[in-house]
């Protein structure tokens, strides 16, 4: 009998996510029954959206005490009955923390054997697409139009950043701190970059828009989703992505002033949208992505952990904004 | 010489919006200049944006203090210095509240003579095209599908609720008051309707609204646009019309919860619009209106009073939500 070790939610935050809110814990394995496989989980993505999870339902259930911690991850077919799926298939699937999972097959999606398989999480996983169709279908920005990205130093914001380069934008990035600020700049070959920590944020996106905001992709929420919707121009469209800012306690108590007022004033679309809801334009954004990517126009920058255990401090790490793109944890 | 009287924002209301705000005063009527016309006044449109002007820039700049009360209206050329227009033509413009304005003719938009000569301020006019085109364009309400509509027994909530009855829907309409919920049902055909002064919004939508709400037209913004945020359908749209719950006071400190949390996860979408934004339509919705009246599909209700000096108790009652219908001001 094989154990598989797992990390469960202890219990749910009441304020901050703390290392308190997950133990470890052991179990069997288990075999696939018919129409299931058994899957050995290779890396685990992490992601903002884990901690809104436990706030309520989302576009998915909300997380309970004692549920093992759910999350995205990368996986290995290890045994299979299903005809859909054969050993050595890879797939990315919501797994949760723990080492092996037993699926049915018909819900897993197959995702192809491409090099290195870390990029499956980043670029040509949920961060990538998410990336490009948030900015391409909801912000649909045109060739020198200014382009703001918040968390622009995160897995989903140095892609937005760089795509809206290839199409011709002006591309301001928002993130926190100095260094992050530099490398937007130095390494993404973002216009210019804002960093949210450092004063009066809706007069430093003045200056570095000088010709307003007409693309706003927004990974935050609260007082840099209001700075900018101040900023924006007529006609101005906000990618609603995430709010990352409003997942780590409870649920916020206002929205950001300006809604619905600024909305109607300069006549803006705010749109929401998950991947999924793009799943018939899926191919075609491979194939870009990954044609930018050979090119070398497109930089994927990655933060990958080692270890099940570290993974609490993962997630707890990228609320408070410590990692530079993509992180996950490297499980086998 | 002829005398013009005219009423003055004498200045700008620090809260609520009072008579004192106002003067009537009395000038020369003057005449045009190369290029000018003569017009003489006939009906001022009272509209919630009135108040909004005095609260800072819009897509107009700001009122001042000593400004002529900004508002549309319905004129008669009286005399014409310009080959665009001639004595007799009907044009709508911003005239502001008086008897005469002298304006420049390549500023004017001439309208045709259709009798009742109010309907061209209210069904043919703004009223009637912002909410065709506000639930038309931005709402995009399928048939069978759940419309909501705020400021419901309002000039353009009333021809929001028919229009989308006229499309198939099921339609629910947000009033203040269990009169103006009875008319919305017995006159205008609602399905349902709720009187958000009656206690819990958010429970009474939902029992009001079964099936989820898929298309809100947000003239109010504040609680209710939350309460709606929270009753929305995945993919549900919500066109932002006004904001007036907003305007008669200082700036509003905070948006409703659920912005950006609630776009993201339900992935809708928030579209700003004004009517100018349809220029290129407005023929065909024009002969739509037309159509939907002379068959009396499309009920119009008007709230005519007399006398400019009507005209600053007119706009304050409108505020405080006691016209049903489009409210307007004879005065000549």
């Amino acid at each position: 009998m094989t154990a598989n070790r797992q990390i469960v939610l202890a219990d749910l935050p009441k304020g901050k996510l703390a290392p308190e809110n997950f133990r470890l814990t052991e179990t069997e394995r288990g075999s696939p029954g018919e129409g299931e496989v058994l899957l050995k989980i290779l890396y685990v993505s992490l992601d903002a959206a884990n901690r809104a999870w436990m706030q309520g339902a989302t576009y998915r259930s909300a997380l309970q005490a004692g549920d093992v911690m759910a999350g995205g991850a990368l996986a290995e077919v290890i045994d299979s009955k299903s005809d859909r799926l054969a050993v050595g298939d890879l797939v990315f699937a919501d797994t949760g923390w723990q080492e092996y999972a037993v699926l049915p097959a018909k819900r897993l999606a197959k995702v192809p054997r491409i090099e290195p398989l870390t990029h499956l999480l980043s670029v040509y996983g949920v961060a990538g697409l998410t990336a490009y169709f948030g900015l391409l279908e909801c912000g649909a920005p045109k060739a020198c139009e200014t382009v703001v990205v918040s968390a622009a130093a995160g897995s989903v914001g140095s892609l937005v950043g760089q795509i809206a380069k290839l199409k011709g934008c002006r591309v301001v990035g928002i993130a926190g701190g100095a260094a992050k600020c530099q490398l937007l700049k130095d390494r993404f070959g973002f216009d210019e970059a804002v960093d949210y920590k450092a004063g009066d944020l809706r007069k430093a996106l003045k200056a570095a828009c000088p010709d307003g905001i007409d693309v706003y992709f927004d990974n935050v929420g609260g007082d840099v989703l209001e700075a900018c919707l101040f900023g924006m121009n007529t006609h101005g469209r906000i990618a609603c992505c995430g709010a990352v800012s409003q997942y780590d306690g409870a649920a916020p108590a206002y929205g950001p002033r300006g809604v619905p007022g600024l909305i109607v004033t300069k006549r803006l679309t705010l749109r929401g949208f998950i991947v999924s809801d793009f799943d018939d334009k899926r191919d075609q954004a491979m194939k870009n992505l990954q044609a930018w990517v050979a090119s070398g126009q497109l930089k994927v920058q990655e933060d990958v952990l080692e270890g099940l255990e570290s993974l609490p401090g993962a997630l707890i790490g990228l609320l408070a904004g410590e990692n530079v793109g993509k992180r996950m944890v490297r499980v086998a």
